[in-house]
């Protein structure tokens, strides 16, 4: 087939602008429909500085968009997590054991605006803001658009529709009846709230400063609930509140002042002198939701496509669900080199790639969840988390924490829960009834690691 | 709690529409908010006769709401199954063997604008038409709703929100994340298309002439897919064809005038004749789909609560997507009754007692598909089928086939599958080595039966 010159994305969140810069930059004609209005006209929301963790996929999906020198100065390095213990102390626990192994804080808007207008400078890429999709009809190949100021409803025609539209993704809704898809859709039965730690009073005149470790992503584990807290470039970090809807200690108990503050006095004492509007952003940040889509299949013949959130919404204990979505780009642009811009063999190919590998992260995310909450503080989990970076630095080509596979390499998802069932039976097995690595009997873990995993592509 | 006086209804389809009659009769203030236009006013569709098969369930809720002596006279009885075979030949083939076991094709639309005409009259009930549901804050109980001809978005408080908004239903979509719940849509791969037989010339002057027996549904069973004709009040019969979106003989092979019309003359050869605008209906008329959807759960506290084709669309094969939707109106009325109108307590039971019979109608849906295409044109399903009408008749009160559980009684759904399996295992130990139902081993079937089935209450 002739390959499609136009493309019409649905969204221009992450993943929609990212994706626009890379196939305009491959030389097609993208259009990008936002139910949104323009962000940078609108400064309502910017005082919300949502941020997210940025790792390897992500950093080489902005490389090969010819974009990570400008987002480098966006991003604040995160060497690993520090732990708050009820009792007031705390411990680093870096993430990896190897060079450069750091995450990054990166504020959300910040990076959506870069992306967003280097993609209307990559002409021909033309964002348009404040347009639903309502319906699409995949036989004609035309999509019904309300523009909202003016309720006018229009038809457009499409060669190639990308649904980059989020986990409530109207594409998807559209796409799967027409294919004879599946969807599914799953929410915890946890939420969370967003908080503030303003920067500190700046003595040290123009510098931001920053009032508990900037270089960190902290944590406050408490078993049925959390606080994590992560950089921003202003020297105020973004906590959010992780906790059940309902029963004891839950969005529903805590809906009086009192009883919020008595609660973050009990467990999180020392955040109190450094939340200041506790009470306030409580009462007026949405409260919100967690949960994971999965779909199958993602595309339709050789028009349609659904990527990022809109075909595997994750929960974001794994810090992934950008970077995933980052990865789709990279990899659909990478098969659209492979295949000549051939979609209807991308397409399905890009589907057979993936979408195992979305499975897996969005598996691997709840689990962190737990393990964030609770196994983070427990000393068994420790021993293990050391002796697992033991184990890279005498086997680096074999054996590599799950965590720095999914975080600083691009080892499959799928690849990396394998390996990490593995390597998880051998730590248990080594660790048993030991309090210390010193002890731990090196040789049974040689025999181990070769016979049971071979060889591996960190492929970054 | 203080029972909510007004209750806004999304949707004003076969179940909303039923619903408001219910609830207005019992003295509350109901506000219908409708996506389409009015239908009343708007005859585009009408040449459209898409009919469904009312049944026990069905019935006894029309009953409950005071509308069937009106409906009465818009349903024409369907006494079986006619088989038309490939060789031409045709065999009628009973629904149930006792007295009045029939069910009733009726008219969609028909059925919708007696029951819409009936909800208005019974004051206070208002329906909106062209009001789009965007959003729903449940801490607030506030909707966000579009006004579709001038494209105006307003809020609208509620007391109580119902759902009657169909397989793609916002209310459950707004919902689901609030309540941590979960919701699965799986679609089949194959799609149906709705053709035509229009009335005889009616040399009988003034009487509908039908073409081909009218107190029948019509059935051509072919394996892979299948043609079933449903009659209307004018003479005229709704025909469905169902096939598989792709491969041999399917929708995507099948668009070529030629190819479509070789297909029918090889496959339904008989209904050549019958069906003069075949190539006209099939270009125009809609590829429908078929889906399910199952979700949980349904309410959200005391506030909202979803129900019919929003909680449970099930695909069209046993009958009872209508019917299942209108059980959900009279078994909610009689829980309200119960309950005092106590909302907080009726919504958690209405769940407990729903959820499975949708869940176990779902599935013999989906198995009755196989059923109709193949199954009955099979001599040991036939044999089977006899020998239950006799079991029947020897132990009306133990034994009663699974179609007729469904179909002519309000057994629960899942109380029918659960029984049902039970039944074909004794079925088909009786009927093994056997081409006769006369050698059958009578006294074997009275043990099996009496110990493994329990009498039964039918309720209707």
């Amino acid at each position: 087939m002739q390959p499609p010159k136009k493309i019409h994305i649905a969204g221009a969140g992450l993943v929609g602008s990212l994706l626009s810069v890379m196939l305009g930059r491959r030389g097609y004609d993208v259009t990008i429909l936002e139910r949104r209005s323009d962000p940078r006209l609108d400064d309502s929301d910017s005082g919300r500085s949502i941020n997210l963790a940025l790792s390897s996929r992500g950093i080489f999906a902005l490389r090969t968009a010819g974009l990570m020198e400008d987002v480098e100065k966006l991003i604040i390095p995160m060497t690993g997590r520090m732990l708050h213990f009820a009792d007031g102390s705390e411990e680093l626990m870096p993430y990896g054991q190897r060079e450069n192994e750091v995450i990054y804080s990166i504020s959300r808007r910040d990076l959506n605006l870069l992306m967003m207008n280097r993609a209307e400078e990559a002409k021909p890429v033309n964002i348009k803001f404040n347009q639903s999709l309502e319906s699409v009809d995949f036989d004609t190949k035309t999509i019904t658009v309300i523009d909202l100021p003016t309720g006018q409803t229009r038809k457009e025609s499409f060669e190639m529709l990308i649904g980059a539209d989020g986990a409530g993704s109207r594409t998807r809704q559209a796409m799967m009846p027409e294919v004879g898809g599946n969807a599914v859709s799953d929410f915890l039965d946890h939420d969370y709230k967003e908080l503030e730690i303003p920067a500190g009073d700046g003595v040290n005149s123009g510098e931001p400063e920053f009032q508990i470790e900037k270089n960190a992503l902290h944590v406050w584990p408490r078993g049925g609930y959390m606080l994590i807290a992560l950089p921003n470039q202003d020297g105020s970090f973004t906590v959010t509140l992780f906790m059940p809807k309902a029963g004891e200690n839950s969005f529903e108990t805590l809906e009086d002042p009192a009883e919020l503050k008595r609660f973050f006095e009990e467990h999180f004492a020392d955040t109190i002198p450094l939340i200041p509007d506790l009470v306030s952003d409580y009462k007026t940040h949405p409260q919100g939701r967690l949960g994971t889509v999965r779909c199958s299949p993602w595309y339709h013949s050789d028009r349609a496509l659904i990527l990022g959130d809109a075909s595997h919404a994750i929960v974001p204990f794994h810090g992934q669900g950008m970077n995933s979505g980052f990865e789709d780009c990279s990899e659909l642009i990478r098969l659209l080199g492979k295949h000549d811009d051939d979609w209807a063999v991308v397409l399905p190919e890009f589907n057979r790639i993936q979408k195992p590998n979305s499975d897996a992260i969005a598996d691997m995310a709840i689990e962190n969840y737990t393990t964030m909450r609770a196994s983070v503080a427990d000393p068994q989990f420790q021993l293990k988390k050391e002796l697992g970076f033991e184990l890279e630095r005498r086997f680096p080509t074999r054996f590599v924490p799950r965590y720095s596979m999914v975080m600083f390499h691009l080892v499959p998802y799928a690849a990396a829960q394998k390996r990490g069932i593995i390597q998880q039976k051998i730590l248990s097995e080594l660790v048993e009834g030991h309090a210390s690595i010193d002890t731990v009997d090196f040789a049974a873990a040689e025999a181990m690691i070769v016979e049971q995993l071979s060889e591996i592509e960190l492929g970054y």
